[in-house]
């Protein structure tokens, strides 16, 4: 008997005849004799109408009353779950974050969580009563319902876990598992078995939207395992683990890729000490989160091409800010370009392997790919290439590491 | 300056500009220099939709879990009334039933409040934030969500008047007050400035939709005065308030209509002691409630004709019942008859004045109606007639108690 957390998405809750399946899926593991927590999110569309009423009425909303609101959305499907679990037999009630409490602090909106008092919670799985959780929402220290972000009934999930001290952490979600690459893109894609935390968070902020990256953490630090499956078909789905797990490590196991990006290129700037401060100082101040950087040789030792990589979001805002600093950064040419990719390979494998990155520019290189910025980490590499080589890249590079299914 | 309660029901919420409309209409109030606190139901058709979903998961659900589905729907609306608010420059928060904390008691779905703790609700009333409160939900003692059953919104308005000392409770919906009869028949019917609450409790449980018959009670039983006005158009609206307030009583301030009545007559029954209990004992057993109960002299001093009405949710239920017992109960014919109406003239004045059954009689004779039951208590007459009738019945007691408008 082991003590087990299931999280179903948006998606898996949408109708009643979701609602159902769920009820069905989280009946199997209760009849195994498991004790249950299921944290469900809102049902698909319902937290989008919540917020967009609250935007319409004011852009500028108090974001405690956009908490009350939007945390409606959960109490719903908690509800129902409950009923749809009665129905079939199974013992069952739903928690609202202030009735654990899950308590939480830091701001409206975006709060995160504090701690999770589990007496109440931990007594009915005693009972043998399987507890529907309403992620993605706590109470604040002065009883105000608060919300933990867009995605955060992931992090409920698996910080429930943690608490609970639960063997797993499942999340069931529209996707079978982790995938070497986009499925979509890359037929020969192939479903992960197993997949260390830190490849994971690497995917999960390189534009694979399996998982949150918060939850992701949160499951790192607290060694919660964490499971993706689909609420829709069987199957083992992908575990995510300590590295420690994994014996046969992948030198790459998966490749990731974000349109979300776009360059901005600044020729000529001059090159002294503190150039690169006068750039970002103001980009910071405006918000504009920069991802990439790269900053040439200077040939002529007065001047250099600076670029660096910013969200599609922040691109005009950005490419305003170094328009009004022009006279301060002195460049003779600003060269914006929405029209880029990021594409990266990922494995902790790489640590010990050489010849990773040399196989990535080889293969790009093969294919007429140009280049245009790299940026590295342990257990990654990153290159921006032209949008519209994305595919023709994914499935060289899928092929090169040896990742295509058989 | 003084403190009101005001309330608007589903309709007068039912979209973003109707709540921007409502938020005005509390400025106003709140300009005036007023502490108020506004009790919100849900969106119109919002309960019904999610009423709907946990019928269909199960007809036989746990009513603590429908409790928890259906209040998210006022929370929806607290939270947007409340933004409304301050976007309009009105300082407001929104509290749930188990914020305040309103307690209640009994069962799930219908629970009664038990005690409403102002404190934290007074204070802010006294730093100028208008309260917007959840209507129609509580916490049980054991801090689950509870609902206190349909229109329980008018409820939670005249408690929270009552428990806040409240000057005035006013209820807000989508007529400008009571009338002497439904306008929609009656075209002469004229809108009261004043009702006793005693006539308002009988229009309302007699049919008349304006007001939940049980706030009407806890108005009468808290002294909390209530006005009824419409969320749509300006004006004074009703005023429901004692009898002392009300110098020149009428005779009749009102005449009432349900369609909700069936008759059924039992031929020959037995005229012998214990045949009642015998016929209604059954009724009670399988939660038939039997409004009106006419039993003829007796002509043969052996049998007698017994006539009752039912609602008509009640109706086939009831017939099933008597024709189960037809060998006990030894009636000759069982006359089933679903097209009738309740007729009923109200006034406190009724209590000093003579005459005003006859001129209930005598005005439908002259128009050749026949009158089936009469049932009368302290301040009402009601009669039961073919259901052909209404229109006409309702039109020429109007015109003879000196009802019409000019």
């Amino acid at each position: 008997m082991a003590r087990i957390v299931m999280k179903f998405g948006g998606t898996s809750l949408a109708d009643l005849d979701r609602i159902r399946n769920v009820a069905w899926r989280v009946k199997r593991e209760a009849d195994a004799g498991h004790q249950i927590a299921v944290v469900v999110s809102a049902m698909a569309g319902q937290t989008n109408q919540l917020v967009d009423w609250t935007n319409q009425l004011s852009p500028l909303h108090d974001p405690r009353e956009y908490d009350v609101v939007v945390a409606s959305g959960e109490q719903v499907t908690s509800g129902l779950l409950a009923i749809a679990l009665q129905t079939i037999g199974v013992k069952a009630r739903s928690w609202q974050g202030w009735q654990i409490p899950l308590v939480s602090r830091g701001a409206h909106g975006k709060a995160r969580i504090d701690r999770i008092e589990t007496e109440a919670l931990a007594d009915g799985l005693g009972r043998g009563e399987v507890a529907v959780v309403s992620g993605f929402q706590g109470m604040m220290p002065d009883r105000r319902i608060a919300t933990l972000g867009r995605g955060g009934s992931d992090t409920s999930a698996v910080a429930l876990a943690a608490a609970l001290h639960a063997e797993r952490c499942d999340i069931y979600t529209d996707v079978d598992g982790v995938y070497t690459c986009d499925p979509r893109i890359v037929a020969k894609a192939r479903k992960l078995d197993k997949i260390t935390y830190e490849e994971m968070l690497e995917l999960a902020s390189l534009g694979a939207k399996v998982l949150q990256t918060r939850s992701v953490e949160l499951a790192m630090n607290h060694g919660v395992r964490l499971r993706v499956l689909s609420s829709f078909a069987d199957g083992p789905g992908t575990l995510v683990v300590d590295e420690a797990e994994i014996v046969e490590k992948e030198v790459v196991s998966g490749i990731a890729y974000s349109r979300d990006e776009a360059k901005i290129t600044l020729a000529r700037v001059a090159d002294r000490p503190g150039v690169a401060a006068a750039i970002f100082g103001p980009l910071a101040d405006a918000s504009v989160n920069v991802d990439m950087i790269v900053q040439n040789v200077s040939e002529d030792g007065k001047t250099t091409d600076l670029t660096f990589t910013v969200t599609k979001a922040d691109f005009d805002r950005a490419v305003k800010v170094i328009e009004d600093n022009r006279k301060i950064l002195a460049y003779s040419e600003l060269k914006p370009d929405p029209r880029v990719v990021k594409v990266s390979v990922i494995g902790v494998g790489m640590r010990s392997h050489a010849g990773v990155a040399l196989t990535m520019f080889r293969t790009l290189a093969d294919k007429g790919i140009n280049i245009q910025v790299i940026s590295t980490s342990e257990i990654k590499i990153s290159v921006l290439i032209d949008e519209e080589y994305l595919e023709l890249a994914l499935r060289a590079l899928h092929s090169a590491y040896g990742l295509d299914a058989a």
